[in-house]
């Protein structure tokens, strides 16, 4: 249906609580991208806040090829949210209730991202006052809405979050990553950091396509500003350059190892989803 | 209108972000208790999270009368949710959204809960991983959700959250104080816990009604085990006393303050919230 017409009940439990989880994926020539992944990371999130599970993973995929086909679009985005369904007002798991399921699809113009992935970005810091299990994609989101409303108002294109101790973990809706030394460095896979398949697709295929490791490791704004490159990495943002962080200047610009990501990247997309 | 018809789009933010606050009004004699402190406390949230306020705190005044009249509810609870309203998808806020509104009303026994006041209540501890802004009450509430169904597994009445450094914050809904040395102490009314009327009116009215101070001041549960009585405070559960932290015994018994307490508390509201 058109997604003006969906409703949720005023007492379901995500509207009252955020008490759902969700996950985004990307489709490229009509095909969901990495869909496997990104539901092993909903289910992963699912089972961690205790929802019970009422969908299959096979259904859910389902559900993704038919938003697909019914919608005819062909670049774009899923989101989808399971939430522990309605209930009476109270904190506590309802005896009885029915997760309640809500996806939409909508069209996305990739290239204006294009454009910024050849310049780069830039980029702004805040404190990272999140909770401590930001590994579950939860529907609990206040945070990242407003560090992303003041990446806005400074005119950057994201902010980073440092934790109290300085060191760097994420941004609002990407994993945040620098060249140094001739290797990638990134902030450990743990509970402060989003579950982010395009992270794991650097990690695991494109760093080694280019003969690159992944460091795993947490850093401040010190190394940061001594590294060649930094970049932002998601669904939403693929590869992404970052040419400032807080009006200061990273290496020279661009840099060399991220356009060959970018590459290796746009390989790989387009070898999961080939157009039609 | 009926809950079970009450709607909100699936792009509301409340339910895509969490991206609101909420506030309950508790109703004796079907009069809201409280209201003007407890409509503070709402738009002191609205503002935190920079929320356009579309709405008048007498037209909130005015809604509240309306639920009561029309429900024919005498005793109960109000719950009011301001959400940033509908918007398509992304993080940042969006640049015309008109805020969502919803306010449901609710009939409560409150004669189950005056068994507990008697007898006291155990509790049990979780650890407080919640993001650092306690004090705005929003939407964001699956820590909550889930150290509230941990007590329900437990068979407890609530669960405390204690941060890393050991000191006690507050519980899944009410603030948390203890006796000792004649004199009430709880945490400091800071960014790690929520805006509390029921607290309000302990530390301005009835403490000093029964020539009491509270102390605001963090501590552990050293401090709790050596102290003379414990209990929870809230707009729902009043004053309630807790006798047992983790199944070990607190004081011995509800003690000798706590009924005192109780006792103003009951007098103020009987004030407040007159038969009709």
């Amino acid at each position: 249906m058109p997604a003006e017409e969906a409703a949720v009940s005023v007492h379901d439990r995500g509207h009252q609580f955020g008490d759902g989880v969700f996950e985004i994926v990307p489709v490229y020539n009509g095909r969901c991208f990495a869909l496997l992944p990104h539901m092993d990371n909903l289910f992963e999130s699912v089972i961690k806040v205790k929802i019970p599970a009422v969908y299959t993973i096979e259904e859910l995929i389902e559900f993704h090829e038919a938003l697909i086909a019914e919608s005819g679009i062909e670049n774009g985005e899923i989101y989808t949210q399971i939430t522990r369904g309605t209930a009476d007002y109270g904190l506590a798991f309802p005896e009885m209730s029915v997760p309640q399921l809500t996806m939409t699809i909508v069209e996305t113009d990739r290239e204006v991202l294009a454009a910024k992935r050849e310049s780069g970005v830039n980029i702004i810091t805040t404190e990272d006052n999140r909770w401590q299990l930001c590994n579950v994609n939860t529907l609990n989101r206040l945070p990242e809405v407003l560090a992303r409303q003041k990446a806005r108002e400074s005119n950057a294109f994201d902010t980073l979050f440092i934790r109290e101790n300085g060191k760097i973990t994420e941004s609002t809706e990407s994993s945040f990553m620098v060249i140094k030394d001739e290797m990638i460095w990134t902030h450990p896979d743990n509970n402060l950091v989003h579950k982010n398949i395009t992270r794991r697709l650097i990690k695991e295929r494109l760093a080694p396509d280019i003969d690159m490791q992944v460091i795993e490791k947490a850093f401040d704004m010190e190394f940061v500003l001594k590294a060649e490159e930094a970049f932002l990495c998601g669904p939403r943002c693929e590869i992404m350059p970052v040419t400032k962080i807080d009006r200061k200047f990273i290496g020279s610009g661009v840099g060399k190892v991220v356009p060959q990501l970018q590459a290796a990247f746009k390989a790989f997309v387009e070898r999961e989803c080939p157009a039609k």
